[in-house]
C-alpha cells in the first residue's frame, strides 16, 4: 500500500460542484488501494475577501489575528471537501494545520515548518481513514496559529510528505503542468513530463506562478519527487524530482522571463579596493535585493559599477546610492526602469558552451540588444529591453525547439 | 480591579462598523478600569451560510466535520474585533474555543461544557490583554472541535464567567433587555429591571429568544447574575438574579406564550394501575415530549387521559399512541393541533391564590375558553385556542398592570 499525499488549490476548489469533483478524484486514488491525505486550499478568492475584511478594521491589522483570520478559509474547504468524501461513503476527517501536527515558528504570516508530529495523521490513516488538512497554516508552542505565507498549502503538501515518508506527493492545479515557458506568451509551449528541482526554481516568476519555490526547496531537501497536475484533467502533468536522467539530458528544459527589472549604474568610480562594499553594504542593509552584478574593466583607475534591482525598490535604492556616489567621487549615478530579463533554463549548460552561442544569436538575429548577461550551473540570463521580452521569449523557444519538448 | 465577561451576539457584529462600534464599547469597559473577557457570535447569517455550503455537499453531513466548518464563523468575527481594537491601540487577543481553554464531550453539534481549563485564559488576563474568545464553541479530551448547539454564545459567555469567577456577566444583544412579554405582541410591553433565573426560564420561547435556557440555567447553577442589555443603546437593560429582592416580590412578572402545541385525548380508558406508564412510556422511547398531562376523575373506573404535544410531535406520538389505546380497550383517540399556551410568571404565586383567580377572571371577561390548566411554583398556565393566544396575552398584561413594571 502506498501512500499519497495530494494537494488541491483554490481553483480547483472554487465552488461546490467543484470540490465534489475533487472529492471524487481523490475517491479514485483511495480505491486503488492508497492511503491518501490530502493538502486544500482556502475555496477561489476566500482568502482576499478576509483580508479585505481585516482592513476594514485596520490600515495596519495585527499579524497574529490575521493569521487566525484567514487560515479559517482552507478550514471550511477541508471540511467541504471531507463532508463530500462522507456522502459519497468514504471515512474521512479533516484537520487543521494545528491538528495535523504542522509546528512553526511564531514568525505570523511567513512562518517556517519546524517540523511535523505526525502521531495524529498515523493514528487516523491507520483507521483507514481519508485526510484532509488545512493548508497554509501550522501552530505554535504556544497553540497560535500560523500561516505560511505565499506558496503555502504547497509548502504544507510537500512537508506532510516528507514527514509521512510518503511515496508520492501530487500537486493539482488549474494547468496541465510545467510548461517549457509561460503559455500565454508562446502558445506552442509544452507541458513537460519531467524537470529537475533546481530547474525549476530558475522558472522564476513563471514557475512560482504554478509552484512556489520554497515547497520545491522543500522536496529538493527531503528528495521528494512532486509530480504538477491539472484536477481537471487526467494527463499525468510534470514530474519534479533529482533523478539521475536530468544531468544527463543537456539540454534546454525551458525559457524563464522577468519584466521587473532596473538598473542602476553608478559611472567613473574611482577603482580601488572597499568601494563595491560601501555601495551593497547599505544596500543590504535597506532591505533592498541586488541581482546581477556588473563591473566594466578598469581604465586609469575609473571604473563604472553596474547593478540591478526589482523596479519596485529603483527609488529607494537610487536614494541610497546618490549621496554614496557622490562621496566616493563618482561621476554620476544613472537608472533604467525600462528592463526585463529572459534566461534558458537547462541542466548541464555550463559544459556545453553551445548553447550561450546560440541564444545570443537568436536575440542578435531579431535585433534584439543585449545590455547584461549573468549565468548559472544551469540558467544563462540576458537583460534586456523590456518592450522586446515577449518577443525574446518567443525566440528563444523557437531557436531552442521547445515546441516539441516532451 | 472587577473582571467582566460581555458576550455580542450575530446582530451586534454583523458588519464592519458594528464591529467597530463593539471595540469602542469593550475599550470603555476596559477604559474604566476593569479586566475585559469577550465572547462573540459569528457576524450576522454566517453561520447559516457555512450550513447551506455543507448541505451542498451531502444530504446529511458528517456532525464532525459539520461543527469544524460553522465553527469557523466565531472566529473569524473574533480576530475582526481583536483587529479593531488593536487599530484602537488595544492589547487584544482572539481566542479560539479550543485555546480559551473550553473542554466539551464529544456530542458534536450540541456538546455539553465538562469544564474550564483557565490557564492561558489567566496568562493574557495577567498581561493586561482584552481576550475575544469565539462562542459557541470548544475542544474535546482528542482536540476535535464541537459546538454547543443553539444558544451556544450564551453558554460559553456565562461558562466563562464561572470557570474565571467573573464579577459580572453582559450579555448584549439588540434588545433592550427581558420584557413582561413579548413586544411584538404588547406595544405596552416594557424592560424589567431585574428577574429571578427561574422566572427568566419560565418566559419560555420568549425568554429563549433573548437568552438560552441553558445559559439561564447555568448562570443558575454557579450563581452569576446575567446582565442582558441593547449593543445599541446605555440603557441598562435587565439583571437575571437569584436574589432575595425576588422571593418578597409576590408579583407577576411577565407572559409568556406558545403556540407550539398539540393535545391528545385518549378518551374511555379503562382505570387500572399501569394504564399512564403503558401510554407514556413508549412515548419517551420515540423521543416525545410530553409536556401537560390530566386525568380526569375517573367515573365507573373509566376514565380520559389528556396531555400535550409539541405540534411537530403531534403525528408521530399519534402513530405511538393510536395502537395502544386500541391495546387496553380505551374507547377512542382525539387530537387537536390548533392550540396555544399562556402563562404568568413570578415568584411566590403559588402561596398567594388571587393570582389564579384574576388570570381566569380576566380571560372569561373576553370569553376564552381554557382547556387546560397547569402550574409550577413561579407559573400558571392555560392551554386556549390557538386563535386566541394573541389576545390572551395582551389580557393579562393588563390586567396585572405590567405596563407599568420596573
Amino acid at each position: 500500500m502506498s501512500l499519497i499525499v495530494q494537494k488541491y488549490g483554490g481553483s480547483s476548489v472554487a465552488g461546490a460542484d467543484m470540490i465534489k469533483s475533487v472529492a471524487r478524484r481523490v475517491a479514485k486514488t483511495k480505491d486503488a488501494g492508497n492511503d491518501v491525505v490530502v493538502v486544500v486550499s482556502a475555496m477561489g478568492d476566500t482568502t482576499d475577501e478576509l483580508v479585505g475584511l481585516a482592513y476594514q478594521m485596520a490600515d495596519q491589522p495585527g499579524a497574529r489575528e490575521l493569521d487566525v483570520l484567514i487560515s479559517t478559509g482552507e478550514i471550511v474547504s477541508s471540511t467541504l471537501l471531507a463532508i463530500a468524501l462522507g456522502d459519497m461513503g468514504y471515512e474521512a476527517i479533516s484537520l487543521s494545520g494545528a491538528q495535523a501536527g504542522i509546528q512553526t515558528d511564531t514568525a505570523y504570516s511567513r512562518a517556517r515548518i519546524l517540523g511535523i508530529d505526525s502521531k495524529r495523521l498515523a493514528r487516523e490513516l491507520k483507521q483507514g481513514k481519508i485526510i484532509i488538512v488545512a493548508g497554509f497554516q501550522g501552530v505554535t508552542e504556544e497553540m497560535d496559529i500560523t500561516t505560511l505565507g505565499r506558496g503555502g498549502s504547497d509548502t504544507t503538501a510537500v512537508a506532510l510528505a516528507a514527514g509521512l515518508k510518503a511515496d508520492s506527493c501530487e500537486i493539482f492545479t488549474d494547468v496541465e503542468g510545467i510548461y517549457t515557458t509561460d503559455p500565454r506568451l508562446v502558445p506552442e509551449a509544452c507541458s513537460l513530463a519531467e524537470i529537475g528541482y533546481e530547474e525549476m526554481l530558475e522558472l522564476a516568476t513563471y514557475g512560482a506562478k504554478i509552484m512556489h519555490p520554497r515547497a520545491v526547496e522543500l522536496g529538493e531537501l527531503f528528495n521528494i519527487p512532486i509530480r504538477v497536475a491539472s484536477s481537471f484533467s487526467d494527463n499525468p502533468g510534470t514530474l519534479i524530482h533529482g533523478g539521475a536522467s536530468m544531468e544527463a539530458r543537456n539540454k534546454v528544459t525551458g525559457i524563464a522571463h522577468d519584466l521587473n527589472v532596473a538598473k542602476i549604474t553608478v559611472v567613473g568610480v574611482p577603482d580601488h579596493p572597499g568601494i563595491a562594499s560601501s555601495i551593497f553594504e547599505p544596500l543590504a542593509k535597506a532591505g533592498i535585493s541586488i541581482d546581477t552584478i556588473v563591473q566594466n574593466a578598469s581604465i586609469e583607475n575609473i571604473t563604472d559599477l553596474t547593478f540591478t534591482v526589482a523596479k519596485d525598490d529603483l527609488e529607494k535604492a537610487m536614494k541610497v546610492v546618490e549621496p554614496i556616489a557622490e562621496a566616493i567621487g563618482a561621476r554620476q549615478c544613472a537608472s533604467d526602469s525600462k528592463l526585463g530579463k529572459v534566461s534558458i533554463i537547462g541542466t548541464g549548460m555550463q559544459n556545453t558552451p553551445g548553447f550561450a552561442a546560440r541564444m545570443f544569436r537568436a536575440l542578435s538575429g531579431k535585433g534584439i540588444n543585449i545590455q547584461l548577461i549573468t549565468t548559472s550551473e544551469i540558467r544563462i540570463t540576458c537583460i534586456i529591453d523590456e518592450a522586446r521580452v515577449n518577443e525574446a521569449v518567443r525566440t528563444l523557444h523557437k531557436a531552442f525547439e521547445l515546441e516539441q519538448a516532451v
